[in-house]
């Protein structure tokens, strides 16, 4: 599909796309972790559409390499189609509050990784950052422990597809967690996470 | 984003989508039920990302209203993006073999879903059909006493955005399970089987 429509518009109004503006993220510093808002999309449809969300017990947060905290009322239908999605996230970069009027979707500057672990989460809340790494554990063994320990658990998951966190995670999360030597995407770490975290805390049935 | 490339092609080699397509849907029969290539994206990506797919313990068959059964290697990759799925989706409703040489993607025509519920699977695999109703159980307990009994497992899952299956499910498959009362999406019920299955049969670890 040409991108003809979407680059008419100012380049800094522009979502970055990997599969469409590969020249431009190549010349930008460290393109190759950038452009990605699919993983966004599917981040947020996947985590939206779960019964865990559904019975109140998710929040779901996205920061980005410009410290910029976008928060997600549960309550947010995500358009299921890609082309749909990227106006809407430009809308929120341009909007800061979407819709205008009680916003599900709010944008705010300022929030370093750090900051928002420790400012935006529940006071208490158990946070673990999650990373590859040669000692592992199983999720099915890891989350209902968590659960059995902490009534509320929070997970920072890198949305990029290459590299290691910028921040230094493990300097402000209480655990780094690895579930296997090789790097997961990101819907593959939140399906175990949803799903057996939900298992653990009865949330079915 | 313009429609306008895709309309240029004869419109029996387009693949219908209901974000671009609305109103040559509203005149097709069910046409409600049709034009949505993102939830067979979605469902291939969280499949074929999984750890049991990566350990060889998966295998996803897509079973179309047309009675085509396409068949997806576990070692495809496929596009994360939405707009090049859509392409190869043509392709291999053009082509039936994606790429002609050693095909990870394969299309046939003439399956009936009880066809490929009888002659797709392997022998004895334990069959079930996921629906919504109002008697349900939890897929973390399911899930876990199926691996307990059966060695294999085969879920059929409507991969519509309305109603119910077409076929009798139910005269052709072993049970009929409900994991609620109301529908889930198709990646919230794939993410609970192989998450929990994961875990009942050690695939991490």
């Amino acid at each position: 599909m040409k991108p003809a429509k979407r680059l008419d518009k100012r380049p800094s109004r522009t979502l970055l796309d990997a599969s469409l503006h590969h020249e431009a993220l190549k010349a930008l510093p460290e393109g190759e972790r950038r452009g990605r808002p699919d993983l966004v999309h599917f981040f947020l449809l996947l985590g939206l559409d779960s019964a865990l969300n559904k019975k109140g017990g998710l929040t779901l947060l996205v920061h980005t390499r410009n410290d910029e905290l976008i928060r997600i009322a549960p309550q947010t239908r995500i358009m299921r189609n890609y082309n749909r999605f990227v106006g809407l996230a430009e809308q929120v970069f341009r909007e800061k509050h979407v819709p205008a009027k009680e916003p599900l979707i709010t944008l705010e500057s300022g929030w370093s990784l750090e900051r928002v672990v420790k400012e935006a989460l529940p006071q208490g809340v158990h946070v673990a950052a999650l990373k590859e790494g040669p000692s592992h554990v199983a999720p099915g063994d890891w989350v209902p422990a968590r659960a059995k320990a902490s009534r509320e658990l929070a997970v920072v998951i890198g949305g990029f597809p290459k590299g290691d966190f910028r921040s230094d995670v493990a300097g402000f999360t209480r655990e780094v967690v690895s579930f296997g030597a090789e790097a997961l995407t990101v819907w593959t770490i939140e399906m175990e996470l949803i799903a057996h975290w939900e298992a653990a805390t009865g949330v079915f049935g």
